[in-house]
This record gives structure tokens, sequence and C-alpha cells, in this order.
């Protein structure tokens, strides 16, 4: 099984993090195939951001499909392009935002998502209305520009902890989720630490695009994801659909 | 005050259309500068065609704001790239959807929309429910691909009247909004054969626009869209925000 | 075009305040008949104020209706009778509440509205969650009587402003709706003060009055909007529908 | 204890109905005066209506109550002015609609009102809505006029018939509730011929006032319901709060 | 009329408590049999407890019925396998949170729960959502176990009056509603200090369930609550329904 | 890893089918331990049934984890006992209605579950509502017995198969959910013949649990889930916790 896990944002330390997070997961027949999108924005933070990474993530996902990937991950916490990359492609397309909330809804009644920029925290709580969990899931920033995460001499960490303990205070969270791809290797110590299960989204997307290949399902192409019609496409980035 | 109306389906019928109507109910003092973009898909028509019309759609607005417009209007239904649009501008923008719910609010309970292709279903669903008229809006499509609008020999039309009969007495609709910019010249008469509202989305704008502009107000940059930070956009289409 | 701005509060230092408001926003073509309702509460304060509203503002409806208003506004920010207003009316009816809402959500996510009494707190969210904004919208009350507005000397501007410190702050606001018509003239100095959209719902209605006026479009007149059906109405304010 | 049933239809043989409707049910100790409003609609047929009964049943309301009254019923399907009356009232006051949802609530999950004029389905849709129900109950309009139910020859009751057919067939109802307190006198035979429960709002706001009373439950003087404040109150139907 | 006030918590102290407020406001022609389960949990405190509380309870119930109750009370605030009892039930099934919830909503707009253990309060949340309340009702555990309520020296009431305390100032509560069977003798004194309405389950339900049986409503069996179908039950505590 | 798949149904040939979709599905290194409860009903069909199956299933489920199961899967689609079983284990435990619903949420927008017998539809739709997937799943039920799908002769799966084209016509459903346990050996050919994709609760729950277990995600035990409080239980079938 090949699944292509493209990070939209342009950040090749962000990829690797990533990578490595996957593949320490992944059973011995899955490979994860990791791929920065050459387009769009080196981290995205908030609706702009989101806009323009999507042509370079469908670009690569087009690709990672004609190679042959058996399933797809969308690298990025605010599900970035998760509708179009599911119509344009006969393969699941899975995004992190919402693989780590299904599986933080099987072990807590109570979460919190704790993510960087304040520009994410509105975008993530759509997201999570769309998934129906607005009465279970609080969302917090923790005023983190997304590219400190990759900085070790940076606050990131030690403000992203204030928040956790807030949300198990205030917000009486029974699980934490990491609200941004670049915390998938602060997962395990987070846990240690708070005593809590804290959720990163790639290992998380991980084993449900494991789940989908191996049971046989993919996107129907019936309704909201049907095959998009055939018709002209100005400018360079896209044809018509092959 | 000048408004920019972008169409960001790239036919330029459509937009002709569209600035006719647009043109038709504009104060006295406002210019309506109707821009196709040249990036994106030929019509929108679900998820694929909706992301992939936003680069175009931005590149466009970027251009109007630097050449003076007070507002702009994204010229499709489904609301393509809103949230991006505001993130960006200093100017307020508009989408068609939230524009003529907004008014049909204001003189039915019971609204149904009727637009065009199957895929724009439950796009326009989900754009219901975030504007928070789940409740008392129901969605219909009528089976019309987007371009057999600018077609006056096809089957379009009595298939869109059929849809609104359907409403009328299977949903209790008080009005009807038409979910499709391409419908814009046929509001007129289907509100006089139906005697009912019916409310086409670029002309709404239009005057919402001009209610912004004349009252000073703009798109808050304070939290979900303050302006993009700082960094890297690799590839050719956007640079950092100047 | 003539635009009937009737208050429901029988307080005519009120009524100047809101006229003013709305004449400096309307069109060139734009009418204000400004109307002290002669009947009911000084200020209205909470549901029973709300009731008692109701027969005198539907009293100075009629009347204007029947002098030639092609649009009418209710200049409470409870949205006083506005449905009994609309079946009874062929004209467009207006409430400040739903105005202003629909304007700041074109420009902002995240809203709260500042309002005067706590009487007038419940009610508000009732209004808005019955306009399908819960999820966005935080209702704050400044314990100020409505009246108090009037009087120059009164601490009600200070409150005001330390709710909207609050709102700003632990509501993530990032626009301010006035929750009372007594607050027409100070928007403008707020917003510049705070630099976040500070959105008055009587220059808002104007706006939207114009819109529907110059669209043609009218209160459906099919389903709850019907025309009150002919009966006996006992007791001396109305008779049936003319 | 002594419960005034105050009929906000100025309808007397409607009043007579209710009143033998729960004078069947009161307890021994329990003594009913209904009251028919001078003031006011002959029957409540939507918002209109609604808002023209108010000053009425707020009138009969005061006398009852400075009369003696432990607790007030509004006997109207529409909880026609309920918030204002809770609101000035020392003593409980109930609604039909709320009683009856609240006991149907109590013994089935799917719970369908069939109601009279279409005019009123919109309004009962929206006060089930607040009441939380909106996921569980449906409202049906039989296109009945509210005082043909006094007209033993029309045919009411055979439309009403074929409705809760249709409410039990397609809506999957295993309750049927009253909407109209016209109907009180048949709920006993409908709930034999249809073999499910069928509730009607008066006698269940009967037992629902005497649960209060004799619990010593009033209403709450702490925010929504605080009385009102001391101002002025123009015109001739109410003066200031004794 | 006999009601079956059914324990389901296995502690005699707490049914005599339960059995003396539903004594002192029983009908003089109702009689209440106060029966303690003799299988489960000494409390019910979560969602184990609850589970473990049902098989007893389901079996008093039965014997309760075939004993000739016409209505019978859950005695636990958590609605402890309420929809199981009506199922199996030709009589009327009260549960505490339900009349509570119900008798408050007639009072007040906001209410707070105040419950005993912190496992207690997610449980009560989502009974809180399924009633439709959410957007009205806050639940707030005080961290004390319920087995401390029958201990007069613990410091479980000064805990309780500290939530409630916050309740008041924080929730914006109108009433107060007791989250806890165990809590049946302090509504009266707490009413009285507090001056806001203080809510009982257990007296709610006995006056619910006199409403019910006075006007001959049971338990739909359409539908959700439709008997068992005849099947075998394997071990030994039910046989199949008889 | 060992997977306990407890079926809350008493017959063995049910359980024989689950296990035999579970073994079919699961990774090289997973082993499916199916159990058949010995308390409880022979098919599970409405609220009385699930209640009186939790107590089997919660003694299966001890037995399972004391014998060293990894994770645990409750072979009912209602989710039965679901919450009790996550308080009282160290295991993940995960149901077939929500593994099920969560993987169609990443393949299609609008899904329809198909159940077997009537009384199974209202709990089916409360569940599908706590998942927060009222707005976009549909229930329906095709009157079938649950055991009647044991009995190769029976007419049930053409009467299944009738529900699924009324979904597919007029739910617009994209995928089809099989709302029975007992239903797991017909996915693969429902899907071929209806070419969408059809979800099966076993296998979905058996990938989820293994998703789990393989990431090191137990249940939270801070909030709703903590491990219940010591205390006695009285009756046979449980002691306190270990």
């Amino acid at each position: 099984m090949r699944i292509a896990l493209i990070n939209p944002n342009t950040t090749a330390s962000m990829t690797r993090k990533m990578a490595a997070a996957a593949a320490a997961v992944a059973a011995p027949s899955t490979e994860i195939d990791a791929i920065t999108a050459t387009i769009g924005p080196a981290s995205i933070e908030g609706y702009y951001d989101e806009a323009l990474a999507v042509p370079g993530l469908l670009a690569a996902l087009r690709k990672a499909e004609a190679a042959g990937a058996d399933a797809a991950i969308i690298g990025c916490f605010d599900d970035t392009g998760l509708d179009a990359a599911r119509a344009m492609s006969a393969i699941p397309v899975l995004g992190l935002c919402e693989a780590a909330l299904s599986l933080a809804s099987f072990i807590a009644k109570r979460i919190s998502v704790v993510t960087t920029d304040a520009r994410a925290r509105v975008p993530i709580e759509e997201l999570v209305a769309r998934h129906g969990m607005a009465g279970r899931v609080r969302v917090r920033a923790a005023g983190i520009p997304v590219l400190e995460l990759e900085n070790p001499r940076s606050s990131a960490v030690p403000r992203l902890k204030e928040e956790i303990v807030q949300a198990l205070e205030a917000d009486h969270a029974e699980a934490i989720v990491l609200g941004c791809a670049g915390m998938a290797d602060l997962a395990a110590s987070l846990q240690q630490q708070f005593a809590v299960p804290v959720i990163d989204g790639v290992v998380a997307a991980v084993k449900q695009a494991e789940a989908l290949v191996s049971l046989g399902l993919k996107t129907s192409k019936r309704g909201a994801y049907a095959f998009p019609a055939q018709k002209d496409y100005a400018g360079a980035l896209f044809g018509p659909m092959p």
C-alpha cells in the first residue's frame, strides 16, 4: 500500500517531521511517499494561505495518483482543499483535522484543539462545526507562528504547554488534539507529561488511510464528490480532467 | 463609488449578463467594473471548480483593489474564495449567496434556493448551514450544466421552472433565491410568473456593497480576517502581500 | 424613495437621534420620515415593554404605509413586532438587529453585541439564535437603563466602553454591534477608538431598506407573512384589515 | 388553588370549550376562572393576530392576578404574549404549546403537531425550535380557519383527521399534539380512533399550572423575567407597573 | 393513583429522603410506593454506574407495574434506563432530569444544573442536549460523591452553595436545578437563601406523573417505544416479555 | 495485537458472521477473539434490548480485558453500552455505528443508514445526532427482524435492497452504512451492485481499533470516562471494580 503524504506548506523541514511521524506508525506493508508542494505559502495560517496552497496541493495529488498512490493525506490541520481533492481523485483522501477528531471522539467526550497562530483559530472552529463537534470541542491558539515550530530555540513549546494547562482546567478537556502538522513530533512527550491522550493528525490520518484502503473503500463518485464535468480551465496550472 | 464585480467563471458572456444586471440596479454614483477572471474553469460546478477558481479570483481582486475599487463582489453563488478574499483585502468583499440569503431573510421565512448542476447542491447546502439558515432554506438542483444557461435554445429555463414549482409546493417556499450567477437575467420574469419574490445574488450583492461602502464599514482586520503574515509564497501566482 | 423610521420607544429625543443618523447615510433620493409612536413605553427593555410597544408601532406603520412609505424601519434593536408588521404590510419592513447582524456578518466572523439593560440580554440572545448566528455572536449588557443614553452626564458611555473592551478580549470579537437604537450617535467615535468595525442598526436598516426598495423586493405574501384573514378585532385600536 | 384560563381569542364559544376541558381534568381543589379577552382578534392565526391579542391578554392577566389567581394559562397554542406575561406577573404563567410538548416528550420520541390555518404553521415551527424540539417534532396545517372549529357542520374535523393519517405515516409520528385551543374537545375521540396519544394543550397546561403552584414554584424574577423597570407608558391601555 | 418511585441507587436512606419529598407534594389521592432497587450500585455516578443500575431498575418496575402502579418515576437525575423502561411498560415512566428541566423551562430562561460528582457532569450535559436545552442550561459539578449527601457532617452542602453562587454570577442563571436525587431535601432552604427558584427532580416528577395519569396519557406503543418483540433473553434476570 | 469482538446479541451464528468479516480485514498481526455474550437478548432491537444486553457485554469485556485484549469492539450497531464500557476499561472500546460513520464521513457527504427493525430507527437517529451528523445522515428501517438475517430463505435481503434504492433516490445518499451487525456479510455484494460505497460497522471498527492500539491511544481516564469510584454494587453480576 502506498500513501502519498502531501504537505501543502512549502517547507521541507516540516514535511520531514511529518514523514518521520508517519513512517513510525505505518504498517510494515505501507509505503509513505512524503511530498512537499512546490507552489504555495511556506506555512498555512488562515484563509488566505489555505486558498493559495490548494493549486500546489492538487497538482501534487494528481501526480501522486498517476504514480500509483492508493490513498493521499493532506498534511495540514486546516484540511485545506480537502473537498476539491476528493472530487478530483479516484483514491481516498484524508485531512488531519477530521482524522484526529474522529480518533479523539473514540476515547474522550470533551476535547481541546491547541493550534498555533491566532488566524487559524476561527477556521478550525468552523471545521469542528462542520464535523458536528462544536458541542464537545474547544479550539485554542497559542499565538505561535507555524514556522517557529521549526526553530528549536523558540518559545513555541512552552507557550503550547500553557494552553494545554488551560484546556485541561478551564475547558474540562479529556484529550488534546494538536492543531498543526508541525507539532507531529511533540505528541508522545506531551501525552506523557499531561497524562491525557494527545492526538496528532498526521499519524491519525495514516491509520485512517490504511483503514480505507484495506477495506476497499474509495471516495463516492455520486453527488458532491462526482468527478468534475468536462470543461475548459483557463490558465496554466490545470487543464481539464484527463 | 467603484465596485469590482469579479466573475471567477472564466466565461465572458456570463460576466456581461451579470454586469448588465448590476448596472441596472446600481446607484447613479456607483461604477460597476465587471472583470472576467483569466485563470480558472469556464464554469464553477462543485468543489473542484471552486478551488481552481480562487487564484484567478484573488489575482483579479488584488488588481482591482490596487486600481481603486471601494468594494468587490465575487460573481459566483458558491461564495468561492470569499474568506481568502476578505483576509487579503482592505476593502469589503461580498458573495452572492450570503447577499441573496440576507435580503431573502428580510422578506420571507421559508426560502428555496434553485441551482444548476447536481454537484453544486451539497456545497450550497453547506453554505446555507454556515450562514445559520439550514432550518429555513432548502436547496434544489435542476440538473442543468451552468453553461447551458448561456445557450438560449437549451431546456434550462423550463427545467428551472419545474423546480420552482416543486419548491413552492413541497418546500412551502415563500421566496426563491436563484442559485447561480448565470441566472441574473431571469429574476424579474420569474418573479412575475410565480408571484413570489425571486432574488438574484448579483443585484443583492451590489446593494450590500453599496451599503457597506456608504457606511464606511470595512472588513475587520482583527482575528480571522487579519492580513496574512509576511512569509514566502512559492511559485509564480502570488508573492507575499505588498 | 420614502422610508418610515418608526420609533416604538415613545421618547422623542431618541427618535431625533435616530433620524439624524439615518439622514446622514440615506441616499440623496431617499426621504426619511421619523415617527415617534404615541402608544407604548418610553423605552423598551425586555419582553413586557416589547409587547406593549407593538400596537403603537403597528398603528404608526399603517398610517405611514397609507401615506405612501416605500419601506419601514422599526427603530428598536429587539426587532419588536417585526413579524406582525411584515404580515400586515405590503411594503418591506426592517428591524435593527437583523440589519446590523447581516452587515456585520459580511465583515467579521466573531461578533459581540453590546446592549443596555440586563433585561434585554436574553431577548437579544434569542433573536441572534433565530437568525442562526448563536455560534458566532455573543451578547453583553452594560447594565445601563436605555434612557440614561439620553442623559449626557450619565456614566452610560464609559460603562459601554468597558463592555467593548471585554468583548474584544474575552469574546475574541472582531466587530461590535451596538445593541440599542439610542446608541446610534456613538458608532463613529467608538469605531475610531477601538479600531474595529462598530455597527449601528439604524443606519444598517436604512441601507437594507434602500436595497430592497431599489430591487423591487417586497415581503412575500405567501405563507407566514400572508395578509391577515378577514375577521373581527374587538376593542378600539385596530379594526379588520382594510 | 385558582387558575385563570385567559383566552386571547375574543370568541366566547371557544372559551367555553376550553373551560369545559379544563374543568374536566382539574384537581378537586382547583378552581378554573375562564376569561375571554375583550380586546383583540376573534381568532389568532399568524403573527399579526398574535401581536394584536397581547394587550387584551395582559389586561386580563393583570386583573386576574389582582383578583387572587395562583397561576394563569394563555389559551392559545401560539403561546401568544407568554414572555411578556411572565415578566409582568408574580404568578406562574403557562402556554399551551410548551405544556403540550413537554407532556408529549415524556411519552413519545417523534411527535407531530396538527394545526389549523396555514398562517400558523411557521410560527409554531419557530416555537418548536425555541423549545429545542425541532429534531423530533413536525408541524402540519390542515388548512382550516380557526373559527370553523366552532361550526359543527364544517369539514374541519375530517380534514384534521386526514392530516393525522399523514403524520402517522409520513412523519413516523408516535403522538399527536393538537395545535389549536379550539380542538380541546376532540382529543379523547381522536386518541381512541388512532390508538396513539393525542395531547391537547389546555388540559396539559392545567396540570402543569397545578404542578408549579403545588410545588411553590413561581416565575424567576432574576434576569429575563425581572419585573419591568419603572417608566412612562404612553397611551391608555397600560400605565406603569403598580 | 399509585406512583412507583424506584430508586436505582441501592441505598435505602436516599430512597427515604426521596419518598419524604414525594409524599409532601403528592395529591391527597396519590399513593407513593418508594422502592429501593436490590441490584446495582450504591450510588450512580457516571456511565458505568448508570448501566449497572438498569437491570435492577427494570426488575423493580416490572414488579411495580404488575402490582398495579399507574405510573413510575426513576429516582436518579441521570434518567437512567428511561427509554428501556418506557419500551417495557404500559404505564407512563418519568425521569428526574426531564421533569425538572420542563418545570424550570416554564419559569426561567437561563438555568443551571448543579450536580455532585465530576463523572456526572458530561452525562447530564448530554441529557440536556437531548432535551434540546443546550443553549439555555449550564451544568456544574460540585465535586461531591453522591453518598456524602447522606452524611450530615460532610462539607457537601457548603460546596453545593458555592457552585450555586457561581451559577448565578457567571452563568446568569435565573433558576437552579438540583442535579441529584439525594438533594431532594435541600430545595426549599436553598430557594429561600438564594431567592431564585430551586427545582428538585423528585417532586417535579411526581407532579408530571400525576398530570399524565389524570389525563389518561400513556407511553406511545407506536415506533420507538413499541413493546419489545418476542425473543429469547439468555441468563437469569429477565425472560421474554410476559 | 488482540482485539476482543464481543457480540452482545446472544446468537452465536451472528457472532460467527462478524468474526469472519473481521478476520478477513484484520492485519496479519491482529488476532480477533470473537465472543458471544451469555446474558441478554438473542437480538437487539430497540431500547429495551439494548439495556438488557449491557450487563452480559460488560461481563464479557471484563473477562477479555483480564485475558489480555488490547482493544474491544461492541458488535452491535446501536453502540450498546459503549460509554459504560469505556468508563470501565483501560483499553480502547469501539462501537460499530461510530466506526462506520467516521469512515463514511471521509468518503461521502450525504449518507444513509439502512437498518432492520423499526424499533431501531429512532435509537440510531439519536446516535447519529450525538455524533453531530444529523444534518448529513438519514436512517431507514427495512422492517426486518434482526434474526431474519440469519435465515437464508427470508425476504430480508430484497427488502434491504429496496430501502437502498430509496436512499439513493430520495435521500441523495452518496454512501450506504449497514445498520446492523448481522449484515456484515452483505457489504461487498451490495457495494458492487449499487456502485456506491457500502460500509459495514464490524470491519470499520476492526480498523479503528487497530489504529488506536498501534498509536498507543487509550480511553482518557480524566472526566467522563474516569474509572468508576469505589463503592458497593448490590446483586450478583458485578462487584466493585478490581
